[in-house]
């Protein structure tokens, strides 16, 4: 097939991700969010937040990561950041096979590049994909506070499994990560997040 | 206000294009597409496209810039492109009102920045606007050959309607320009597209 063919396919099957529905509920429209949705608010935060990120962070490279970060959901789907451990490894396995596939529909250069740029998110050591990770983290976050609870409530977490994870969006930026913590401290004073043990500054 | 807190006002408000529902109707999930997803589908598109650009297009400015191109449609809503040129004028003055009050929302700097994105975006004068609103133009079309028909069929519009917009297709791209014209002309002998006076090659 010919090169634009193959990138067509791609393209189409891409567009099954807005199918793909996302555990996290959103304020207004008050439903569900899907995961191609989810993509755009990520890649418009890169574009807004930019300046949170490290010096030198090449952004674009950071929005590339993002509009692609959940292709990999067309056939694996979603899962929560609160799974046990098990479903994480069988979610990781079901992703890398779904990845060769839908990047595979792409002329071969192509495919590489980008199961590449999906493989530096996934591993999270350059400064752009730590930044990319970090706004995948802060997102559900943000809507969770937004609707009074959301995940947090129907997955009943405490206040110390979310700091587990903002660890990880201190990683990609310390001023994020600040104000993840102190939104964090905020939800739990307003009732919207259980307290856990370290949740208590000092056993931090 | 502080910046992080007035980025993320922006975000925010961005958020609500999730809820904006375009014309176009998707072939799985079967349903109405809204703007935000719509926004993700053509940010992915100037990746994948991106060697249909003419040389030396900036694919990562193709991408922010496609990434906020619907942005304003959080207070103006979203209009079919074969809407009459009464309700085309009323909406571009609706969509630059909503483009001073959501960009106003950011920092100063960016709120300039992004305003000025988004300007260029509608004014299609450099190589990455007109690649942009190319992709932007393209997608509805692939969209419409999957649910065979769709606006098209809805809207009652004829072949020599859809090719005056490739004609903006092949302003922006003319290998993708080719292709969507060679793809109406398939869907007139597939029966779902009405031909049109100028649908016969000699005339125009």
């Amino acid at each position: 097939m010919d090169r634009l063919g193959s990138q067509l396919d791609f393209v189409q099957e891409a567009g099954r991700l807005k199918g793909v529905l996302r555990q996290t509920v959103l304020a207004r429209p008050a439903r569900r969010e899907n995961s191609a949705e989810h993509s755009w608010h990520l890649a418009l935060m890169a574009l807004a937040l930019a300046g949170h990120a490290p010096a030198g962070t090449d952004i674009g490279r950071v929005t590339a990561m993002l509009v692609i970060h959940d292709l990999v959901e067309v056939d694996a789907g979603d899962l929560s950041v609160y799974a046990d451990g098990a479903a994480r490894a069988r979610q990781e396995a079901a992703e890398h096979t779904a990845a060769e596939r839908i990047f595979g529909l792409l002329p071969p250069d192509q495919a590489h590049e980008l199961l590449g740029l999906w493989l530096e998110f996934e591993e999270r050591v350059s400064p752009e994909a730590k930044f990319a990770r970090a706004l995948d983290r802060l997102q559900p976050m943000l809507e969770n506070v937004r609707v009074g609870g959301g995940t947090w409530t129907s997955w009943a977490v405490t206040a110390d499994e979310v700091l587990e994870k903002v660890a990880l969006i201190e990683d990609g930026s310390a001023s994020l990560g600040l104000f993840a913590r102190q939104m964090i401290e905020q939800a739990v004073r307003d009732g919207i997040l259980t307290p856990g043990a370290s949740a208590d500054p000092a056993a931090r």
